[in-house]
């Protein structure tokens, strides 16, 4: 059977492997997970025991946690795609680094205003978190801006899935009211926006949203974790 | 030429690149970076914008930043030494899988404390950053050592990049005086221990401590900042 990502809501970082997905062009599937749901489903713990997305649910049971091997075990399906480079590789090297920092520098400085934004009304916290986010975030922005300049897309020649993971977590800067990225990083926000326009971004977007979405690649509807549970390896 | 290791010190992530290097056995060089420097090094600051260790410059004058990209560049150049595995296996899976756990939730899960240890002595946001660090990394050494139940490394059956930099982050615990592992993790402590045996892992202590180091690899010796800038693309 075709594998099943389970993808967070709303706004997680799974949105990437969603355009990744549509983007390689072969069958999937897609779970729903809840991220705010008051009880964690014991189920999805058996899924994912850290409980966060994506994950994806491969074809003989197994489940891939970690947005990073999820992406690379997608580009690897089909090079012919040319979403990922072949190992040992200077394109590979590039793309390893431009992943890792997003994954790493440019996602974590958003948490300190996630963890602000956890905290009651009126913590004195919260200034001080969302100002250090604000402050990491920053300097985030403007090397991804910098970095593009006299680029098309973040690694290499065509769109990776660097720029795919890019779109589901550069918006949070816009989510958590730290940035007005228009103004304060244009160029940026076009590259952005050129994204926006992809087919596959349009359809992430209305996954999330629970609107009508077109797929553009081979995605064959949702299944519920129930029925992702039943194909679980033991 | 042979590639230069760009490692910070005090304690820094890059000990587990020099780790990497020496299980390689193949020849390299280190140049050193005081990462509490007053002043940052423009000349560092072409070898990484970031002013970040570790920083691997290639063979072709360029530099490789981001541990995950240069712990994979080390593995891929000799896959007989099994520190890493074929890109579209199973086995590579779970390496990034792990790779990625550990450079994210588990790198970040420190970083409160980080922030705290440069704040001033009484400052109030101290003991919460504290004490935020110290639940997320408690979840994260859990998660580690029930992952190490019935298993000796990491990721496969043998040891591989993922225990490589596992070495030099899970220290920070007890470097920032947040946990006592023996007590708290003892059949992880006990697989730390087995690493800390390991002739690489006590040879990169000697290389960060600048005690006399005895390589098992092939450590050509340190450069300085300087001769390596002359070996930069430009
Ligand atoms: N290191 C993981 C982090 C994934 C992550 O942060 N997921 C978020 C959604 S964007 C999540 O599941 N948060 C819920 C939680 O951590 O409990 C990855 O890169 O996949
Ligand atoms: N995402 C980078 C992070 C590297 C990192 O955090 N390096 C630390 C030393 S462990 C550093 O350079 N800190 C100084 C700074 O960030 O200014 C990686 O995984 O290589």
């Amino acid at each position: 059977m075709e594998p099943v990502l389970f993808y967070g809501v709303p706004h997680g970082c799974s949105f990437g492997s969603i355009v990744a997905l549509e983007w390689l062009g072969q069958p999937y599937r897609l779970a729903r997970i809840d991220m705010l749901a008051k009880s964690k489903s014991t189920l999805y713990g058996r899924v994912n025991s850290m409980h966060q997305t994506p994950t994806l649910l491969l074809e003989d049971g197994r489940s891939l946690s970690e947005s990073f091997a999820i992406l690379h075990n997608i580009a690897a399906r089909d090079f012919g795609r040319q979403l990922g480079f072949a190992q040992g590789t200077g394109a590979h090297d590039r793309l390893n680094q431009m992943l890792a920092y997003l994954h790493t520098s440019f996602h974590s400085a958003f948490s300190p205003a996630w963890t602000a934004y956890k905290l009651k009304e009126g913590d004195p916290a919260i200034k001080m978190l969302r100002d250090l986010a604000r402050e990491k975030a920053a300097s985030g922005y403007a090397y991804l801006q910098s970095h593009l300049q006299g680029r098309d897309w973040l690694a290499g020649d065509n769109r990776t899935i660097a720029d795919a993971y890019m779109t589901g977590i550069a918006r949070w800067g816009e989510d958590l009211g730290l940035f007005d990225l228009k103004t304060e990083y244009p160029s940026l926000h076009t590259y952005l926006q050129k994204l926006e326009a992809d087919k596959a971004v349009i359809f992430a977007h209305a996954i999330e949203d629970e609107t009508p979405a077109v797929t553009s690649g081979q995605f064959l509807g949702h299944i519920t974790l129930d029925e992702a549970g039943a194909r679980l390896a033991a």
